[in-house]
């Protein structure tokens, strides 16, 4: 175990190196970069598709796609109208920056706004992964139970925005987005949290202005 | 990233060598133990607390939590009246046999006719890791999607059952149980699949009588 948990923390290291590199790159491009970080199956891809849908004609923006095999996720990001850019990691449980610097070669970076990372389907490992985003952005189902935030909480920790996804699906669960969002506030006091249903709608304009402001003080922060 | 490979190579080999031993070991105690693996949210400790007060009276079982940090869950499995070991990997995304190894010290292995592992809530990476089970179980929530089985092969390729749980959400999304069965089975033909819902008992007593017949295959393959 010890070897293992060395070994892992050289690695780490190499990434964070290579992604402050990346971090300078995006930022020299006034680029946007989020990294959107959830379990499988949490609705990433439907709630960027919905994202696409409501900003395409005002910014923008691609994404890279992380998947362990299939191409299933850029299908439909491309069927939504955007660039799209598939990392396949062969059963890996994450990305990370040495594969967004090989994505990123088949994007125009001069292009874009916003490019969103959307990180392979992982509650646990992407977390510890720097991919020179600018943002992490964490979504959490709420019927996946609202004690979430306090089991699994490295990722709500190094977030900065969080979505409860899938809230049309609140009144028939035991579960309450007020209380997830009080345990992902124990969590990390910091966090903006938005409850979403990309499938209804409501609380989209929420997340879209979170993601309009995020993109206007990059720009501004670059000048 | 070659380095990287080969070192996890050598650490699952490691790891699927004492795993083999623990299976001996609990063959040689009549002893049924099932490893379960989903993504985080999927319902596995609900699922076992319905399984200990269905099964409570008929057969003796233990519980091994793997969580990341909390005694959320084995708190729960505790209050449904069964012994519980917890394990926190202190962040780690998915338990190894020496966990495994160590927890059974705290057991008395005679005592049981069945232990469940639940494992660290990740779709990923606990599928690659041996731990002496007899039988792997995916579960996959409805609410998660149906094609998930195509998109994290993994843990459909590595278990021997699966339970769609969360079932009586089904009406409410836009994903379908006879479609996520067949996508399982076109990754895993030998698949036995169980739609569940613990919440409303839908579906459990296909689950308990899979669960009764393994307990009594194992038994009389012992003889």
């Amino acid at each position: 175990m010890k070897k293992n948990i060395s070994v892992l923390t050289d690695i780490t290291a190499a990434n964070t190196l290579l992604a402050n590199g990346l971090r300078e790159t995006f930022s020299e491009h006034h680029l946007l970069v989020l990294n959107v970080i959830s379990a499988s199956g949490a609705g990433k891809t439907t709630l960027l598709e919905e994202t696409i849908e409501a900003l395409g004609d005002e910014m923008s923006l691609a994404v890279i796609e992380g998947d362990p095999y299939t191409t299933i996720d850029s299908d439909r990001i491309e069927a939504a109208g955007v660039e799209a850019v598939q990392i396949n990691t062969m059963g890996g449980c994450h990305l990370e920056a040495n594969m967004i610097q090989k994505a990123i070669q088949q994007l125009d970076l001069t292009a874009f706004d916003l490019v969103i990372i959307e990180n392979v389907g992982n509650l646990v490992c992407p977390s510890g992964w720097d991919l020179g985003e600018e943002c992490k952005v964490v979504i959490a189902p709420i019927t996946d139970g609202d004690d979430k935030p306090l089991k699994y909480p490295m990722a709500f920790q190094s977030a900065q925005a969080m979505v409860i996804s899938k809230i049309d699906l609140e009144p028939y669960t035991r579960s309450q987005a007020s209380v997830m969002a009080a345990n992902a506030l124990q969590i990390n006091p910091e966090l903006e949290i938005m409850p979403v249903s990309a499938y209804t709608g409501a609380g989209m304009e929420a997340w879209l202005a979170w993601i309009r402001r995020q993109v206007a003080k990059h720009k501004l922060k670059d000048k």
